[in-house]
């Protein structure tokens, strides 16, 4: 099934990240707070700016950093997925 | 009875999605809270902005997601719908 | 007494309508919850965007559906009608 | 003493309305709760939109409803009236 | 010291207004509360509308009558004045 | 060390200002609340409006008027300073 | 790792800026509350105003002070770095 964002939202598939606590124990990502990591799965068209369509700075497969606001968890084809604004997505890593 | 929506705005027809539950029953939709996939059943003909009349991306017939805000129940012709604007859907399934 | 509404509102006379409870007897609109539809009695001339009149959607006559809420209730002629801008009406029912 | 508005601004001056209750008794105006009529006594030059002015609608003399939000109570030459912006009026009857 | 106020902004020296009361009394303006009424004493140069300098309506020497919100009170050259942008004055009287 | 505030921001210097008070008094200002004179010692180079760079009215030596609000208190080379938008600034005292 | 903020925010490592408090001891920065320096080691492209791109005013390398609102704070690569749109940056130090 394709997916496909209405206006400027991109749809992210969380990736849980390893990470080394202060007393050097890998705590796998799941026992630890909300992601912040994920993948972009879907990308919208963009929106219109006085009438002018604005481009789209995502692609599908870029790995994204966001904040724990503005995005709605919806579960698509029976996977977790995050869907909110491209203007509220913080970085992309390269 | 046709239905034509105001603006950017679309109706549509909430759809019960059939999931399964982590012991493996199948529970129907109905079951469940408030579904939030649907099919768009009207689509307005799209607002203005700086003067120009900027074009919808839902059309009759389209699948979609849709968060639990934003939109209003109605019953039209003794059905429930929901009404929304078209920027308050998360995106569509293809 | 002719009314003219400012800029994009609409004055619109609610219209019960009548419902068949789940179990089959038939409520007057006036014993429910407040009417959802309306006729359409008078209309603005439509507001400014970017210093270019828009163009109004509705016309007199137009059988609405509205939320409740945006409108303003007033008393005309001795007629209680509700006022609210075109776009906080959902739909044209054609 | 001449009285301008700045921008979209319009003076009223409220008018008590006459109405019958259900039982047949016609109480004044003042009576009741805060009239909702009144005479457009004076009006703004209007506001920029995009470095345009706009043309305002109302005009001196114009009977007018309006809400209870939105108007400044003011005594000007020592009669009650009620300052707001033109869009804040409801309807002009005519 | 010469006093020029930034953007839309206006500087109002306040006079106090002697009203006579229902039982015929006069009160002195500064026994009551607040005054509504006062002298542009300062005129910004106005603020920038989509790149295009929108003129100023107040001038230096006209009586407003402005409402209690909006203004800033300050001491200036030992005098209490109030600053406001000009669309928070509400008439000018002539 | 140089400052370059970003857009439209101003760096300003709190003035202590000397009041007399009711009873003859000279109290310094440091002895009172907050000041509200300052000297503007950095200039942002402006923010854009509608794609076009607007104009900054301040410049560096003016001596100004603040309000208590808007403004974010930091110390700059060991120096109490406070930041604000232009726009925020009531007046320059010439 | 290379990072890209979206639109017009940049990341931010806080430097920890030594302090003499008025007994004259050096606190270190750390001992202190949240650092508001710091050097801005990613930059987005901008984002779009009225459909044209405006040009960001920071590049990599600039030594910045910061408030403490309108910051993310995100660990990045192991090093805990803030990110914020270029507007709630205050100043730049040359």
């Amino acid at each position: 099934m394709n997916i496909k964002p209405i206006g400027d939202k991109v749809v992210i598939k969380p990736i849980a990240v390893e990470e080394t606590t202060k007393s050097g124990i890998v705590l796998p990502g799941s026992a630890q707070e909300k992601p912040q990591q994920g993948e972009v799965i879907a990308v919208g068209d963009g929106i219109y700016q006085n009438g002018v369509k604005i481009p789209m700075e995502l692609k599908v497969g870029d790995r994204v950093v966001y904040g724990k606001f503005g995005g709605i968890d919806v579960k698509l084809n029976g996977e977790e997925v995050i869907i909110m604004a491209e203007k509220d997505v913080l970085v992309v890593l390269k």
